[in-house]
């Protein structure tokens, strides 16, 4: 999955306005300071100066003083010998850096990009040394002299130093972090702020330190390092504290509401890493049904649930990661298939696995189309009055004559609008999603909206792959598109993203390697024949791009 | 601590003729198989030509083809675009190669060396595209325009080519077995069998990869990783077998043994890993004791144990590691420390913490200084018969004037050797070390033995750093030297490695920071004033070097 798609998959957040009801730990808090800092920079960039990348800093001595002894303490943790006791230097660095103002650890983090990348004097010297060998020649397994096997060390030591050399001096501060008691959950946090600050500034030293940790972090974070966790009732407060925080997809109101999904009829698994215990890196949440839920409503709130012998479905309904700092990092790619192992093994009478699933991007698709294709159709229609309209490659009608009829024939203020799309985009962009409660509007808009949606789901493409990011992970998790949903998330979040339309992906236990494999290489997207169906009318009309 | 002193602390075998006792499970037999391979190649070469390096390969066409097989497989493997699905292709590799013959892993190890390292044409290429940027100057953090920014941004683009360009193609082998499920012990036992191979055979190559793969498993192991795990009687089957097999120290006879270790008055702590769960990769035995115990025999058959509630001291007795595969990787730095802070949490009436150590290299260093230095007093004694014998820098007498004397007063056939040095020699070198039994001897050997011994421990040192590997190990962890202790140890082992003395290192909780600082910093060894006492005599001869 790209950066970005996963990015919004994977979004963490705080509800704004409910931090202050959770009791966090002063780690947590800075934490959430960090995370509020990140959401406004994604938003529009504040007043503070921000924005043009020079911040007049304004410290008192006091805290210049603070920050001087946090530069120090990192000065140390990288260029002690290797061999000297790290714990303290490494305990006053991360302490130090919490205590630091959002302006004090740009500083120092730009400090570390700058300063502390590689020592360039030396990887010319041994680019110099490398170029001046040969590889000796007759390597062969068998027969070789000592003498050759002395060259060829003397050969393997240089590109060896040659690599370390080109090795950022950074790197000694994060394997450092690493192998010290929380050393990976401050690493992560130390990636939240690099984000956040790179989202206003796209700094190119950081931007190199960012990639340099990000591959790091992959490194180990690896899947099987992670321990599958179930999430309980039992749990202790501070973890569930958190799964209420994290909770991206479906914020829970309140504890009631936690103690639902954790309850009978539904299950809650997290991958927790042995050096953050207590806090799962991501988590899903599973209901147990009789038929793959249609819409979100019924799964956060049908009541009683279903008793979980009568369940032959499991639905995935809610994926979230904890850690703003571990964007990019596929967290995800095993948990859905270890997951299923585990329920199938406890539950053998689960015969269906499927998700309930967000379009995140469907909205932001279709108004874009809308707008471009409405403005091109208006040029078309003034330059060539009833002329072919086909003419312009770039000229799409993404409506079909009976859509855009009933569009148009909607009321007169939309009769004198150019064409259906613009009548389209003018009800979708309304205030409030006022079209939600209108059934005549309802009834016109769910035909092309379903339509487009089996589109954007099963054609539209990014380098092969889904466009859609949630589409994608799935996809390539193995999961094939089975069925879309018509008000399936009548939240305001699920208006603004998919007009209020879900999806379900199901994940077929003796499929999952294939699909995933047909999905890699040729970028096949496996779908249910109803949903081909939908599909199929736009093909018949020749306008499927990609 | 040293490579070498590592292998040596931490060696671990199953003990000969015991393994067939054993039900274990194919993974298990196959490590078994490499590592008796290893036993073997660490004594004399066997005779069948691994000693020349060049072996004849004697396959039929059935071996041939699953070799081909698995030889496909890691070319699949490592070519395979990282988005494609790997899983079959990586458990294909590894069930394959524990197919394989050592003959034939031997192959396919050095065809992974040779082949799949660099791609040097590359790496040419892009040190040519590197040399010919400068990095852009002015690479401040503030009023960087655009342009330069861009510049930055390339040049980071380059180097990072460069970096990766340097990684060799067996690191994306590598990777990806670390986030298979049971690919980090696969990766054990990968390094297990090339440190067999390089054991006999020097191959500058594997060598090489052997650095890269060790360097990667330090990461991949990092403490903070590693959860301390208390073993008790309720551990499965599978795991005390492990621990039965692994113990490395002080071999457990049978179960009622291995009950003991686990029961009242004694702890069990291993460190595991959650990729290899259910093995522990070190572990570290402890005696809750009255006083701290001055031989093995007491600690290991000691009835009944003493009750935990009288007990003041926790003695460390053994610590062993399980895996061949991850010599020289430091996995204990953390245990010892942890593990006294447990201890002390869960009971605070013990107020010492302290070890029974063996002392591996004392007989080694002593036969070889005796053997050099009497043969040097014998050159002397005839060259300058009754001269000044000071003036040879070579020449030291390790032996005290009345040590001498009662050496030669032993026997007529000793009084007949040419200095006291042969006369230990010859006894200490007696088959069975018939020595052992006989009062006479014993007294007069005692007092040198314990003289030398003390100086061995204190003052031998090999860059710096305590020569005996234990002591090292100790000594970094922040301990020091207490007590040494006559005929602590009578077993073959204990009498062969350190003439049955054995050594108790003492960690003090407000010292532990300090001493590891100094011991780092200045090499300086922390010792009791009684030890110091012992030693004394040798510094007054003015002969103790380095």
């Amino acid at each position: 999955m790209n950066k970005k798609g996963l990015a919004i998959l994977m979004r963490t957040r705080m509800r704004p306005g409910e931090p202050s009801k959770l009791a966090l730990s002063p780690l947590a808090a800075n934490e959430m300071r960090a995370e509020n800092k990140g959401n406004q920079s994604a938003g529009s960039s504040m007043g503070d100066g921000g924005g043009e990348g020079n911040r007049v800093l304004s410290p008192s001595s006091n805290n210049m003083r603070a920050f001087e002894q946090v530069r120090e303490s990192m000065h140390s943790a990288i260029s002690m010998n290797k061999t000297e006791v790290l714990d303290t230097v490494l305990s006053d660095f991360s302490e130090g850096y919490f205590s630091l103002s959002p302006e004090n650890r740009r500083k120092l983090l730009l400090i570390l990009a700058k300063e502390y990348d590689l020592n360039r004097v030396q990887v010319r010297q041994l680019i110099n040394q490398y170029l001046s060998l040969e590889l000796p020649k007759g390597d062969g397994a068998q027969g070789d002299t000592v003498e050759e096997e002395g060259l060829l060390s003397t050969f393997y030591r240089i590109e060896r130093n040659l690599r370390h050399s080109l090795q950022p001096l950074y790197e000694v501060l994060f394997e450092r972090l690493n192998t010290h008691p929380g050393g990976l959950k401050f690493l992560s946090i130390l990636r939240a702020d690099i984000l956040c600050i790179l989202a206003e500034d796209n700094i190119a030293s950081l931007r190199a330190l960012d990639s340099y940790l990000k591959e790091k972090l992959s490194t180990w974070l690896s899947p099987a390092t992670l321990e599958l966790h179930q999430i309980t009732w039992d749990d202790s407060a501070s973890l569930l504290e958190k799964i209420v925080a994290y909770e991206a997809v479906h914020p829970i109101s309140n504890l009631i509401d936690l103690k639902r999904r954790l309850g009978v009829g539904r299950r809650c698994f997290g991958y927790i890493h042995p050096a953050i215990p207590g806090e799962p890196l991501i988590f899903i949440e599973v209901a147990l049904l009789k038929n793959v839920a249609q819409t979100i409503q019924e799964v956060l709130w049908d009541n009683p649930p279903t008793p979980e012998h009568e369940a032959t479905c499991a639905l995935f309904y809610s994926i979230s990661s904890t850690q703003p700092g571990l964007a990019g990092i596929n967290l995800g790619k095993f948990l859905i298939k270890r997951v299923v192992t585990l329920l199938k093994k406890d539950m053998p009478q689960i015969s269906t696995f499927a998700t309930l699933s967000p379009i995140p991007g469907f909205m932001q698709w279709l108004l874009s189309k809308l707008a471009s294709q409405s403005k091109l159709a208006e040029l078309e229609a003034s330059s060539h009055p009833s002329a072919d309209r086909s003419t312009s490659s770039f000229w799409e009608n993404i409506l079909k004559q009976e859509e855009e009829s009933a569009l148009l024939s909607l009321s007169e203020e939309f009769a004198a609008m150019n064409n259906g799309m613009e009548v389209m985009l003018h009800i979708l962009t309304s205030k409030n999603h006022d079209w939600k409660n209108s059934p005549e509007l309802l009834a016109v808009l769910k035909p092309p909206l379903m339509r487009l949606c089996a589109r954007y789901l099963l054609q539209e493409k990014k380098r092969g792959k889904a466009l859609d990011s949630v589409a994608n992970f799935h996809l390539q998790n193995g999961a094939m598109v089975q069925r879309i949903n018509w008000m399936a998330d009548r939240s305001e979040k699920g208006l603004q993203q998919s007009g209020g339309i879900m999806v379900n992906y199901v994940y077929r236990l003796g499929n999952i390697e294939e699909y995933a494999q047909s999905y890699f290489s040729t970028g096949h997207i496996h779908a249910s024949p109803d949903l081909l169906h939908q599909l199929e009318n736009v093909d018949v009309q020749g306008n499927g791009d990609e």
